[in-house]
Parts: structure tokens; sequence; C-alpha cells
């Protein structure tokens, strides 16, 4: 939940007046995201969102997202449409910070997502990939095999604090991505975080994806890594291959998985799952005492991993062929 | 902001099944109301804000907060109307806590309200009290003068650490408002908490009053005197008398204020200005290490009050005849 920077009502209408939104009628802070302030916004032209970026947002980093999002929905995928000001410029300045208005999709994100549900987000994920083949932007993936040796002496060995042995089996883990991990997948723009709070839906049809702060340029394959780990496991860390097989046959519908990824997941979903480990447990490990937000438990990824280590090939992570 | 329970998408399409308002579209927390959980919903049907009521509120005095926004509504007031369940209850359960229905309405709250905006002010403060005239619900004002010594009591010798000397300039001011706070003035439905926060406006139009978990039943002129405090001081705590002006003119188009309610002006102003010095300084000495919520200050409300002591009458207050 976010809202760390107060925006008043008349610094927001003299914001808005560089748009052509017409007349203010709603704005509330929502409770939504971890690194920005977004509000809800009602104009006499429609609803948007609102987003401030705050200072764990880069901004020189935000035209990658912001141009990424505006070719996104201008090549077909239902995700927010950045809103230009009458300059012409999709980021402005509100309260101090880096500020865009984008448009606001409607539907409901799913905390138990169902096959059917799995099924729309594959169809979704390839749709995203195949738009975003001819973006012209770059980004690094700033959170894939070269940063997770940075993360982990952040965590150090407070790690066996978290659970003893953990600090051991990362080191492990780490040792075998860096010799295992792929040197040349199909690449493209990939999500990196679509999480369930990421894809809206209307019943079972998926009715947009958000939250695009950590897109980057990185391999197709690992985005569906991600999707994977976090879509397929249920609450007591069971891998569901049901929902497995329907990611990714829906996947394959628009986009066919090459050989060399296909030989390449099983170490994808490795390295998609330490990510998530050494991010939260240098999150869970710097905690201010008395904060409201608990941080997500690292232990969750350290089981999926534990899982994937045994697997011996793509069919055991969904692939029916 | 305030989002102290999560729900599922799961849980609330069970809860609404029990509502006739259409399929769940969209749903978000929302940074709003320092006691409850509020969550921004629409359906097919329209907007809605769903409240979730925390511990802070006591479950008992639910059916007179819902019942009064319902009787007001009905009279007439722009302020929420609670949904009725197709069993006919405003009250339900959603992830354990008691949890409401209520309409949503459009407006903007004012950060800085101009004379205009006191003047909308005053005219619905003055409809609020007519249309609550009827209603049947009782509820004592829990934060009058009899529960200020207990407050008093709470800060204890900690309000020195704020201010030197506050300790002692509490205990005589509540001296002075024990031998003088009012007997018998007309009384009825107030809000209690009519501050910039809980007003919509588009334009200088107020356009609700939303927020009603600290109405009782109590002096009508207190509400004003709430409002003056809240509404008519500048951020360097000088009386706008302008603001004022506009505010009791507005008010007395509707209700003229009797003599005796003249007569307690002054007196009602620092009383009002006292309650929140006290709530505020129980809440500045409890706030927990490292909380991201930021109380707020109590010396405003110091400040108000030494304004006040040195009144004599309600003309310096902004009554005009």
């Amino acid at each position: 939940m976010a809202v760390y920077t107060e925006v008043s009502d008349t610094d927001l209408e003299t914001f808005l007046d560089g748009y052509d939104l017409g007349r203010l009628l709603t704005f509330k802070g929502i409770a939504e995201g971890v690194e920005n302030s977004n509000f809800f916004v009602h104009t006499q032209s429609g609803f948007y969102i609102l987003t401030l970026y705050e200072k764990r947002v880069a901004a020189e980093e935000l035209p990658y997202f912001i141009g990424l999002m505006e070719h996104l929905a201008k090549h077909g995928l239902n995700c927010p449409l950045p809103v230009k000001a009458r300059s012409g410029d999709m980021l402005g300045k509100l309260a101090g910070r880096p500020a865009a208005i984008v448009t606001f999709l409607e539907g409901v994100s799913s905390r138990k997502p169902s096959a059917a549900q799995c099924a729309a987000l594959g169809d979704a994920l390839a749709r995203l990939h195949r738009a975003g083949a001819d973006f012209s932007g770059r980004r690094t993936n700033a959170l894939s095999l070269a940063a997770w040796p940075g993360l982990y002496r952040q965590a150090g060995s407070r790690a066996e604090s978290v659970q003893p042995g953990l600090s051991d089996f990362i080191a492990k883990e780490l040792d075998f991505l860096e010799k295992h991990w792929p040197k040349d997948l199909p690449h493209g723009v990939i999500h990196a975080d679509l999480f369930p709070d990421n894809v809206l839906f209307l019943g079972d049809k998926g009715s947009g994806l958000i939250d695009f702060y950590f897109a980057c340029n990185d391999f197709l394959a690992y985005d569906l890594a991600v999707c994977l780990n976090s879509w397929c496991f249920e609450p007591d860390m069971s891998f569901n291959i049901t929902k497995a097989i329907a990611l990714i046959n829906a996947y394959e519908t628009t986009r066919r998985l090459e050989e060399n990824e296909i030989a390449a997941l099983p170490v994808l979903v490795r390295g998609a799952a330490l990510r998530f480990v050494l991010t939260r447990l240098v999150d869970w490990l710097n905690v201010p005492s008395g904060a409201l937000v608990k941080p997500k438990d690292p232990l969750d990824y350290v089981k999926r991993l534990r899982f994937h280590q045994r697997v011996t090939g793509a069919r055991e992570l969904g692939l029916m062929r």
C-alpha cells in the first residue's frame, strides 16, 4: 500500500490544467504499488491513475517505462496508456516528484488464480512479447544473474537468522546458475514482475496488465518462468501442473517456444525463484522496526526453488510436447 | 491512509452476491479514513465505497452511524447512502470485520478552503442539523467535556515533553471549561468532525459530507465551533474572520442561531479546540516508533486555543449581528 506523497487539490488542479482532461471530479490515494504513490483520478473526460514516482524509481528510466506502455497500448495490448499533456509530454512534475497520468483499467486481480485465469495470463504474456518486439527502448534487467551476487552479499550471514543453512543454500544455487544460465535465447521486452496482482480480470477473462516498472529487455522465456513461479504454486507450495499446462499452452498459441527455450526452462525457473528469494531476503532483513508494511516471506521462494532443483525437464513444468 | 485488512477478490465477490449490485468490475484499497479500511468499488450498477470497521470503532455503535447516514441521505443531504443487501441489512461481515457499502460521492476536499467554500460548508452544516432533527438514534458525544479529564490524565506529565508548560496550560483550561461549559443549548445530531477532508467540493460548490463516525447528539453550535476552528485559521494560525463571517452567515440562512448559542460560542470554540489538543496529544505521545503515519501536531490546536482565550464575544468570531 502506498501513498508516500500527499497532493493538494489545488496542486493537482494546476497540474491538470496542462492536460485536456476537463474538470477534476474526484481524486483518492490508492493502496497499490510498492514503489510509488498512486491516485485514482476522475475528470470530466474519464478515469485515470496518477502516479508520482518516488525515490526508488530512477528518474532517468521513466521514459523507458512510459514509452513502453504507450507502445504496447498502441499495439493493442490492454495496458495503461500514458496520457499526453498539451505540451506533448507524458511525464510532468507534481509535488516535487516526476508524475504521469495513465488510463484506468477496469478489472480485479485474482488472489488465487484459476487454471482458466492462468490460460488468460499465458495469452496476454505472449501478446506482450509480440507487441514489444519492435519497441526501440532498451533497459537491462537490473535484477538478473549479474545482480544476484551483490544481493547475496547484502544479506550476508544474516540469512542464517531467517533459516539455518540458507546462506550456504543460496551460495550453491548461485554457483549452479552462473554455470548453467543460458547465454543466447530469444529476447525482447519482458514485464519481469507479472505476479497475480499485476493482472486484471473480469471473471476469467483478462482485462489488463499493469505495473511495468520492472520491465526490461531480457530472455522472453524468463518472463514465462516468473509467471510459472508466481501463478502455478498453491499456498502449500505444491506445484499445480494443470495451471502450468494451461499457462504454457495458451502462451504457445500466440508464440511457440523454441527448442533452446524449452531446454533452458528448468534453469530459468530456478533463476526466477532465486531473484525473489534474494530481493525478499534483503527487504526482510532491512525492514524498519514498527513498520506497517509487512515484507514478503523469502522462504516461500526457497520452497519453490527446492521444487525446481528436482526438475529434470520442461515437461515437469507443464510443457505438453 | 488506511487499509488495515486485506480483502480477496473471491471474498468480495461472495459478499457482493448478497447485494443487487451486478458484477464486480474494480476494487482498490483507498488511503482515506484513519479508523477503518476503505475500498473503492465499481460494479455494473455504479460506484461505491466499501468500509471494513476495525477495532477502534465499537461494533454496537455501527447501527447508529449507518442509520444516521441513511436518514440524512433520505432527507436530501448529500452524504453517502448505505446500500441494503437483499436481506435488508445495511451491515454485513467481510474478512472477519463488520462491513458496509455506501454510495460513492464525487468531489474533492479542499486543502485550503476559500471563503466561498466556507459559505458552502455553513449551508451544508445547517442543512445537516435540520435533516438530523427527527432522527431517532441517540449517541452521546464520547469526546466532550466529560471525556477531557481522562484524556488529560492519559497524557500526564509527558505533555511537558511536547511543550514546557503545556500540562499546566491544559489543566487551567479544563477548570475554566468545567465552570463555563453551557448546560442547555439547542441540541441534536452533530457531525463533530467536519474538517476540510470530510467535505467534498466541485469547485466552490459543496458536493457532499462524508465520514460520520464521530457523529453524536450534542449542542448544534458545538459543531459550528469545530468548523470555525478547522476551516477559518490560516496555516500561520491567524484567524481569518472573512471566512468565519461567510461560514456563520451561510449557516444562519438556513438555521438562525439563538441568543444562548451566540453567548456560548466563545466557550464552545475553546472546548472544540481543547478536544483536538487532547486527542492529538494522546496520539502524539503514543505513536509507535517507526510508524509510517505521522500524527497531527497538537500544538496547532494550542495556538487556536490561545487565540480564543482572548476573544470576548461572538462578533470576534464572525457573527455579524
